[in-house]
């Protein structure tokens, strides 16, 4: 059963949102995956943030871009915690979605990441759900260690070159 | 029976959407006012949106702040034209409710104002209405001479005191 | 008789433009269509304006770009509701051409869409219409049930890749 | 124990993160607070940050303004949720914390809500807390049908005093 | 004769505007003063501008805020410079003034000052004039020997009190 | 003898104002052109500012990028009108540039044009050179009638190909 | 003899720019302080700049607001290290300074600070002069120290009153 | 022994960081260039900048991206003076990494460059240290009046081609 939903406002959102299923499947996690869009699908969107926690979703991450209200409708919707991926593609570059998520009135969060941060959004997602997995918690553990190796040789391969 | 809504997200807002009001009842329209949150309660948004048309109403203006949805949430459930107003108050000073508003994906538009822009959105509804009302639409020319003739009446007595 | 016209600073705006101009014709109107500068055809944008009404217009589209004084300079001739497109290609990105338009002074209303939103200003314009024509007004109900049923196809399409 | 740590700049930032101890114990959580900076007390920072998990905190809540690394600092050394919130009270209205906090690199997410908005810093942590809290969740979805019903009542206050 | 005239969009623009006023009468120049709006007195604002030379204007300041077409309204019916004085006031600070003066299209320049900056529009006027009156050159050669004057004068005040 | 002086800051920023040296020659004006930088050659740009009006400059036209010092750092050493050219070209698009020149403090002003708009600093300067060369006014009321002819030409091949 | 220049375009600038002044006191560093502009006195500001070194001072600290040309003036006639702090106060609130001072060309860099951080000048400033100065690399140490204190002691003290 | 560190947040900002590193060479500087992020591997960023002292780095140059906090996390752990580059490169053109360098809390200065302005960091670094070593300062002076013959050159090329 899925624990995490990956939710986007347009199937031309999938090339950015990919990198949030990418990340989930490196923890072993197979997100459901869709799309829904608040302002052409409203009822859709309502009725999945509805059910989403009887269908043992725990995070839903929504990517969407403009007027980017996906993730506040999702929220409105659920008790469960929603993380935003504003989109960038509009001649507004992101701004746009960033300000429409982030700035959520009292009462109804949006956890919201960088701007087309996809693969931030999975993580924070895996960090939400590692708090009662050790076995997550280990593994984000290890995939720091990794980057910071990886930091690291890629300063050294940097300073052989020079 | 109103012809026209006025919604806002918060009774906070009523300062600012009191001028829609006031402007709709000097053109003899007195509108259907309430308070409803796209995010605190979205299901009463839909319905009120959804029963609109039903209910006779036949434009809405919808005011709101930050991440600005309601106008959006309220297009996506009817096909009668929704007229954003954003609300500044926020340290992004309106641009968060003016992007969250005007940037709507293609397929459901808001016809979007000026931040705080009230008035003009009550004006709006006029025009809209007085395509089928030839009394409206001579209101209107009025309002308008009148406004030109104050504009004409501030210059000569700003030359006269200068 | 055309009952819309599409009006554009400069033909070069024709590629944006003209999604409005389809989207009409998809719903059975044919607009009028027109090149016309507030700032180097100001007279014959003033003589549109005043003309629009009697030669049968109901609503205006007009797009621009930068200082985009197109849709306002209309809207000051005219009691016509007057929709703006604001469009992106100067290098402030359609920041100039919102700003240009949404912030009306109070008592001359622009119904601004989102930055080169020619899609959306047609279908405000028909929702406008619909007011007082049934069939259009079915029309929109027709063309929301097909964008929200190919939404749900989309995600269905994406969920069988994954 | 406490179970959410609420972590600020400096103490002048209390009086809006003061908000999110308000909300947090009206569930019935009462947060570890405490003062401390990303530039001015670095490793004490990272300290409180690796501390955090053995601690039995499960979520932090960060506020900062200007270049806002104070919630990055703090899940650079975590692996637990980090929400942030940016504070306004420069010059650049909370923008730079903003960007300071969401625009992370791949790899460390920070949770960002809007500025200001300690309030909404706090539900989250809630609903995080919720996901594996049944009475949590029930309180979140108390708090909900109140703030629903308290818009539904100011909307009838409203209408009865136009 | 008054060789300048000064127009702004509203009576309520006076206390900036009148500091162009004020300088120019420094500088022995009694401007024309109106006030007139792009939007509520287009034939007005068209009808002052087409008249303007004959009238024995030589340049013609214009002040607006919000978006602010009455420079460009102006310049489009005549060959006069006009210079712009873009005005805050609006939640916008001025960027909405000041994009929709300074971005004319291509054809029809505005010769853009400052937000609220009206004394350097009056003293860009006068530098104007100069070019042909040796008077004016010399009196701005003594203005601006005051004013390095004036700057040294207040370095040796700050210096001596501290 | 020129009477209009281009100057630009690096030669970079010649495809752009290149334009506005054609637009001179279209009116007859041959300008002088030259390259000069406010902070890597300042003192010859001192010079040349001080120099001009000797040197038979009217109106001098400079553009600029990034902290684009130029025309004001002219603007100080001339009483000549300058009029600045903000060019794009660094990651801040140009507003940057537009500051720089635009926010002048009082008592030296830089008549602003749009970004990259060196066409419209050529005709800016024509129309001051215009005000004592009834030949130069001919000329520019020739320009603006074959630009309103032009307009109005492609309205007709538009319609003529919808 | 000063080590330490402190400028500011204007003596209205001097509440902010006192800061750095007393930061510079505080670290036993007493620095010439001076009014000059770029704009309105500029041949002062080149004399300033090109005496400096000769005059024993070593690092120069200029604030200013708007179109903030002077540290960059500055350091276009000097070697010695020119530190800028943009000042808030137009209706930009200090991006304008901002753009203005750190997006020099290349060639000439201005060491900027934040907008008002003056007291982030004047210590930058004294880790400058601290290369050379083991005594002044110390008090920084010490300073940093306190700095710490402090924030542990608030952090304490707001524990206690919760 | 390198006097000057160059640090960037990630290898794939090497193609901006190279042109520091090549300008630090031209003074006869060869620099310690090292890969290290402030979010990624922050142990070793605070490590490297608590020895950088010791190590004989006088001065040390670091460029980041989006929320940019390397430079600060490196001051934070220094008295040496610390220049940051932030870089563009995300959907916010790298006003991000501007916001998340510039506007340090009072304490803990970043002397902070133009957007990707590598060249004018290394050139500040040699001005610093130029202050205690005559022939870096004699180098710069020479480097300035290339750059100042340079410009000439190319004034008196393109008056040739025009």
């Amino acid at each position: 059963l899925p624990r995490v939903a990956v939710v986007m406002g347009s199937d031309s959102d999938l090339p950015v949102m990919t990198k949030a299923i990418d990340v989930l499947k490196e923890f072993g996690i197979t997100p459901d995956v869709s799309v829904a869009s608040a302002h052409r699908s409203p009822d859709r969107v309502a009725q999945f943030a509805r059910d989403a926690a009887d269908n043992g979703i725990e995070v839903i991450i929504a990517g969407a871009g403009m007027a980017a209200a996906l993730p506040g409708a999702i929220a409105a919707h659920t008790h469960l915690p929603v993380i935003g991926v504003p989109l960038s593609g509009s001649p507004l570059q992101g701004t746009d979605a960033l300000y429409a998520m982030v700035q959520m009135p009292p009462g109804i969060p949006v956890a919201t990441v960088g701007i087309d941060a996809a693969t931030n959004a999975a993580l924070l997602a895996v960090q939400v759900l590692a708090l009662n997995d050790a076995g997550l918690a280990k593994s984000i553990c290890d995939y720091r260690v990794q980057m910071a190796t990886r930091v690291e040789q890629r300063s050294q391969e940097l300073q052989k070159h020079l």
